[in-house]
């Protein structure tokens, strides 16, 4: 399938690499070609610069966000919660209806330090946010409970199976998104329901982030146990 | 161990059962003895009134929140959060200074229907909110992501072990609760640091509420793979 992964951060590096190693053909998204190549310093986090990245996978094809989207059946949203609906704006409104948007996004606010606040919550959510502003698109909320390695490599983590889950209002497009899903790894897959199930996903976040200082690493995954 | 347990719904009888069984003196803590005795129906779930259980706990006392919190050594908050700070109120800053408060209860507002929306999150919790009201009482946040039945009886879920987490800002404190939590029979138990851990375990609630719909039970529990 021909793939956009917008964002090339340490999500959208593991989704692209994942998805390039799965036969998909992948074009990342970026806001300026340029300024994303011309980086050379680890992120925050300590990952690596996009452009390294990018000399170990040279089948993934970097652009605009806009032409990325262009070329697509489906779109990966990897970008920061903060910026999504500026990319999704730059990606173009008119390319991306009708399509598949597995949505991994969280509505983290890191303007104020660590931990971060949210920027929307409760009775309303990023997920709904960017189904709002882009009727058409199928949003998909999926993947945005667990830190990026074990999205795309579930069986990296020992100590058994685990959940992920979905969101959405079309059931084709959670279908489709289940499928990529289940070739990553993942095995206990929950429907939630349409994409007001994204509020309860994204308000994880502020107990997964606490455990990752808890346990002193981002490598553990929820199961739900019934 | 003498223990009070404020709150006359599920939660405070599945306390209020257990912690007798296991041989400990409870009192149950109501704000009006004659209204609770009184009440024939079942509550909204479906579940017996507190007189009915009563007949069948003839151990369990029943009496105001001041009264019950006079004689205890360790306070159960079983009550709804909406009335978390009242309740403890009622009880009497005083009685409470010194003392271990276990604080089951959940910030949901259910005045506008179901799904409950939450009264505080994000940079506050309930549990915050309960220390900061009472702050010689030691608060410790537990078992508030779980149903009732799974609270005091963790083995009767099929499907294996799963996660329960403490917060709170005294760590003897803490030592007490995991203590009744151990001898509930719950195994993993997860210390996320001081009272403001209280914020994630209130905000998984929405997710909670949401697996029950999908899953049409209660009877699920998260556990943290790792």
């Amino acid at each position: 399938m021909k793939i956009a992964v917008l964002g090339t951060g340490m999500v959208g590096q593991a989704l692209a690499g994942r998805l390039a190693q799965l036969g998909h053909e992948i074009t990342v998204g970026t806001r300026d070609v340029a300024a994303t190549l011309a980086r050379t310093d680890p992120d925050g986090m300590g990952n690596p610069p996009y452009s390294r990245w990018a000399q170990g996978h040279p089948q993934v094809g970097l652009t605009t966000f806009a032409e990325a989207v262009a070329g697509a059946e489906l779109v990966v949203n990897a970008t920061s919660g903060a910026v999504s609906l500026d990319a999704l704006a730059a990606a173009g409104a008119e390319q991306l209806a009708g399509k598949v948007l597995l949505d991994i996004s969280n509505p983290l606010d890191f303007s104020r330090g660590f931990p971060p606040s949210l920027f929307v919550s409760d009775t309303d959510s990023l997920g709904e946010r960017i189904q709002a502003a882009h009727p058409e698109l199928k949003v998909v909320k999926a993947l945005n409970t667990l830190t990026a390695e074990l999205m795309v490599e579930p069986k990296a983590l020992a100590g058994g199976e685990h959940t992920v889950f979905v969101a959405g209002n079309d059931a084709d497009a959670k279908r489709t998104v289940t499928t990529l899903l289940e070739s990553f790894g993942h095995t206990d897959i929950i429907d939630l329901g349409d994409i007001t199930g994204a509020r309860g996903t994204e308000l994880v976040l502020p107990v997964w982030l606490r455990l990752m200082g808890t346990l002193n690493t981002p490598k553990f995954q929820f199961k739900i146990v019934r």
